[in-house]
């Protein structure tokens, strides 16, 4: 057995399942067919037959169109993925899909295949590599003591989020975290020089990073002996980039090198052609057993394992309360004992505050969740002050001070998004990070893909509206609390006050892994009356905050229009037109109750008129007979001059009622 | 007069302005006044009377939070805006809002406050000069000569944007292009240090840019020989950074050099200490005629536009025919004479393709459109050969190769939207650029910015669903079409065949200018047949695309759902239950209809079932009965057997709206 065989049943595989599934992309697994083979074949630390393994080395494939390398890869290490799962690539309800999926692969560590993610959540799962070690090691006691390892082609280092993810990664001088370059000239458009000019390594020394290479990145030798030095770096020294000229495509005699061979299968005429030129006779999807042999990596995997578990078993004797903690974070991922939602809450007869901002009841959950959970880990894209993420004695975790629990990310919010995802996908952490609500766009694609991944992250999205007054429409969010709604599992909270604001973070922290999304406001909003039962009823994400006897409509509202809505209450009384208030926080949440609650919740019969501080759209799926919102962008004036010009008041919502109620018959749905 | 206290003028603008409005940043303002000082006192080439002179300097404040250093500097130069003005800042209504906004205030150049932005719409904006040039500019005739000066801070240059921006700056060698950056070493959370290590300098030498400094950003001498030296840069040569090391609110005692000065007011009391230390004695919002006379601009930019004007005449003169084209596209921003809708259809009698993505239908119109409009800029995010956003003759612009017409904007989805962006500002082009809808995620704040901005761009977004097929849930878009319409101004179009791609392109290039997003197909589609009536109809956004006497529901459908929608008509005709079907291929648009129009199309008293593939909150706004959508993420697999998994098919249709029509009462509306 040679490894140029080992190389060439990866390219096999790739080209024959891409072939079989008439879609994919050859190209690039062909390419990284020496870059696997020594990273694969000679030094990444994996358990084939438990790859939850804490301590194994992280892999990343964040050029994720490249999945059948790391199909091939999987099967061929030992890993339960079958030679039938790799024949299914790219069918409906394989384990094989098209890129690779967290929780749908054994041994896939992140979903890729938006370019630049992988890159930047490998950033993250370095991070809380070091970020454990700093809290779990002992002398003597390295129970953490692991690498990442990141594939990445052309296109991930074109997207501005790669800039973000090597710069946090320099400042943060993760040692353990390792970027191969496929540095093969090609993408889709053709040979990247006419559109991708940068000197790669010199914008990474740049960044405090150090380089290796470029090597010919079909020389596995030549490769091995980079990885080793790689592995010779210590876990405070620079990342490494090691940047591997390639070949896309290559072994095709035809193809390799162009840019055809990136994104379509190569037909059955080239890959007979490929089959002589890489030498490999056999027929697709049969890999002769030497060549499985010196794959295998079951036996290596155990024994490393082993080894762990060992040292890991002398850890719990020397520090037994370290290596429970560490099991509960890390290995089971459980809250501690006695964690409830009342942690989140305020103690019992605390006076409330008489009005204050979501984003600064946020913080002062904090200040409880943070003692109480140390796997939260929180941060800011440089919005500390604004989004009040910070909590008393968390500690700034900055270049050169690892340690700290509030993770200063600097301007990127895509970065730190993508980052959190990396935390998250390590084990050990509950990643939360602020910005302001506008620009969760920036960020958006990485919570997208939280959502995808089913990750526990929270986002702290402060000033949720033109509520934020004098910085006008580039940061007054109007339509993102609705658009946020629409991303699949994206938990939305949208809550009033300090109370709901806790029981937003309680539902974030517990129950199925989701990520969150919590839209504070930056003005003052005051605290809003519950008995018990309603107090409960927050976690159902809507419920009756005030009601009347023979109410005559429903006023629905979310966030700082809450009180809005409990003063045209109030007004109607007066003007003996009873009304019902409902507080939606989260309608994400809500919208998945039975149906008995929400119908309870909403009544039947009665118009309901919905008010959000944004676009009417949100509404669309309550039946509403009128909507007070925003359908514009907003302006650049004081909070409450914005809202008398865009509507939003007591008097307008008084009058909306009355208007609806004036109707002759029951109105249709809000235009 | 002493520049000095052209300087001072700056700072004590800037801090009474933020002072008055007990809201706003002076610390940038300060800091940068020198800047500012020698660029726009003895530099910047602009015309105070007319700041819509085509060939003009181009000045982007990519800090925009720094508007009052600008809006100082608009006023002290001669622009139109007044002293009342300056004094109503950040005030509803103002033509001095919080961030600098194009349209409102004479003399700005583009929106800024996300952070990047501005950088990268500067890159389109010396793109436009470049290419303009190479297409006008005759030997001896330099009708196209300025240049794009922009400010940016720390924080432009941490978020990843920045790096899409310089990349394509230097591949394309914008001479023209200069950057001063202000380097203050100090954001939001405080000293960058700590989250910013970014050799600044190398890593933009890394991407083909000169650089020059650090230099003392307050010495204002050293500026001077610095931008001289920048002038000397020929159009053809690396764009060029200044590094300008700057204090943070320079001037002010206690503040400066402390990210305290960045985002509140002074105090009256610091106010009074600055004043002293800048020597400024006058009162706020007062300047002495001394130092109004050293800042005013109009006699030399009045001479400078009338050079121009002199030298445009010689080249009408010279070349007649180019000179009006230039008139019509860059001054006067017209459609060439003729051009209509007809522009963009298949000729007449033209054989409908049996069945064609609209992705491919959208090349075809190009094909029509690009010899019509010059003024046509293509591109694509590296997926040009999916997007099909080039067509024959149109040529690539890349490295060394300008003149074309369609850019290779590398993987890089934001910075193409934002240099789009900058394209559309400068005038004399539309640009349009293409990418996968799902990944319109990346570049979605600049979708944003291009609406608030009202600039005609248009967005080219192909794969628009799980018609996509195998490459799965990562690419493919379920959220998009419904979110991007939540943005307000931006047209969206989810053309159904040819005829209404066609359709959508024609809007999108006529009208008041605004952006559009068209949601393409990656699978074929078939041609639906329509009378002249129906076609015309497109262009309201809706319209019946097929009735039938005694209707009894209305099937509403868009894009490749619209013939899902058709089938089901003519199984339903079979089963003695014949149905409406609308086609609603720009719900934006309809939605902006007159309500005749809207319930003509509609129908009243009949229950309405909605199909689109993604998220069925799309249909909020239409009082469905049913909707058929995909409130999941997708999954990977042939895209046939998508549409069967998840239940968009014919018999599904069909099904649904029997169910309907079998219910008791008139339904609420859709859950």
């Amino acid at each position: 057995m040679t490894t140029p065989d080992m190389s060439a049943a990866l390219r096999a595989l790739a080209m024959d399942a891409v072939q079989r599934a008439r879609s994919g992309h050859p190209g690039a697994p062909m390419g990284m067919a020496e870059m696997a083979t020594a990273l694969w074949g000679r030094h990444l630390k994996i358990d084939p037959a438990d790859p939850r393994w804490p301590d194994r080395d992280r892999f990343v494939l964040s050029n994720g169109h490249a999945s059948m390398l790391l199909y091939a890869l999987l099967h061929l290490s030992g890993h339960d993925l079958s030679i039938e799962d790799l024949k299914a690539f790219r069918q409906l309800g394989s384990r094989t899909p098209g890129h690779p999926e967290v929780g749908v692969t054994p041994g896939v560590e992140t979903t890729t295949g938006p370019l630049g993610q992988g890159l930047a959540n490998a950033v993250g799962l370095a991070l809380a590599e070091k970020r454990l070690a700093a809290e779990f090691n002992r002398d003597g006691h390295a129970v953490v003591d692991h690498r990442t390892w990141v594939f990445a082609g052309d296109g991930c280092l074109m997207e501005g989020l790669s800039q973000e993810a090597i710069s946090l990664a320099g400042v943060w001088r993760l040692g353990h975290l390792a970027l191969l370059y496929d540095d093969n000239g090609i993408s889709i458009d053709g040979p990247v020089a006419g559109w991708f000019g940068d000197d790669t390594a010199a914008r990474f020394r740049a960044c405090g990073w150090s380089v290796i290479g470029p090597l010919d990145g079909h020389d596995v030798e030549a490769l091995d002996a980079a990885l080793r030095q790689v592995r010779a770096t210590g876990r405070d020294e620079a990342p490494t980039l090691v940047i591997c000229r390639t070949c896309i495509g290559q072994g095709s005699p035809n193809r390799a090198g162009t840019a055809k061979a990136h994104g379509e299968p190569l037909g059955d005429e080239e890959i007979a052609l490929t089959r002589a030129a890489i030498g490999w006779p056999h027929p697709p999807f049969e890999v002769p057993p030497a060549v499985r042999a010196a794959w295998d990596r079951r036996e290596a995997g155990a024994a490393a394992h082993r080894d762990w578990r060992l040292r890991f078993e002398a850890y719990r004797s020397a520090f037994p309360e370290a290596a429970a903690e560490f099991e509960r974070r890390v290995m089971r991922d459980e809250r501690p004992a006695g964690f409830d939602a009342s942690t989140a809450a305020a103690p019992p007869g605390a006076a409330a505050a008489p009005a204050v901002a979501t984003r600064k009841a946020s913080q002062q959950v904090l200040a409880r969740l943070g003692p109480a959970l140390p796997e939260l880990i929180g941060g800011s894209a440089d919005l500390t002050g604004s989004n009040l993420t910070d909590f008393p004695g968390c500690g700034a975790l900055l270049a050169g001070r690892i340690d700290g629990r509030h993770v200063h990310y600097g301007v990127r919010e895509f970065g730190m998004a993508a980052v959190m995802n990396g935390l998250a996908l390590h084990g050990g952490f509950i990643p939360y990070g602020g910005t302001f609500l506008t620009f969760s766009d920036y960020s958006r694609n990485a919570i997208r893909m939280a959502a995808l991944m089913r990750l526990r992250v929270v986002h702290v999205l402060t000033h949720d509206s033109i509520g934020l007054g004098e910085d006008g429409p580039t940061h007054q969010p109007v339509e993102h609390a609705a658009s946020l709604r629409l991303i699949p599992g994206l938990e939305v909270w949208r809550p009033c006050d300090e109370a709901e604001t806790a029981a937003a973070w309680s539902a974030a922290l517990q129950g199925p892994p989701r990520p969150s999304a919590l839209l504070l406001s930056r003005q003052n909003l005051p605290a809003q009356s519950r008995d018990a039962q309603q107090q409960a009823a927050i976690a159902r994400g809507g419920y009756v905050l005030s009601d009347r006897p023979a109410a005559r409509a429903v006023l629905l509202a979310t966030g700082s229009e809450v009180d809005l809505a409990m003063r045209a209450q109030q007004r109607l009384d007066v003007l003996g037109c009873p009304v019902r208030v409902v507080s939606l926080p989260s309608m994400t949440l809500f919208d998945r109750q039975e149906a008995a609650w929400r119908d309870a919740v909403l009544g039947r019969g009665l118009p309901r008129i919905g008010i959000e501080a944004g676009v009417r759209a949100a509404w669309g799926g309550y039946g509403c007979a009128a909507v007070l919102g925003i359908d514009t962008f907003g302006e650049s004036g004081p909070a409450a001059a914005l809202f008398e010009h865009f509507g939003l008041t007591v008097e307008a919502l008084v009058d909306q009622v009355q208007q609806v109620l004036a109707r002759p018959e029951p109105s249709e749905a809000a235009s």
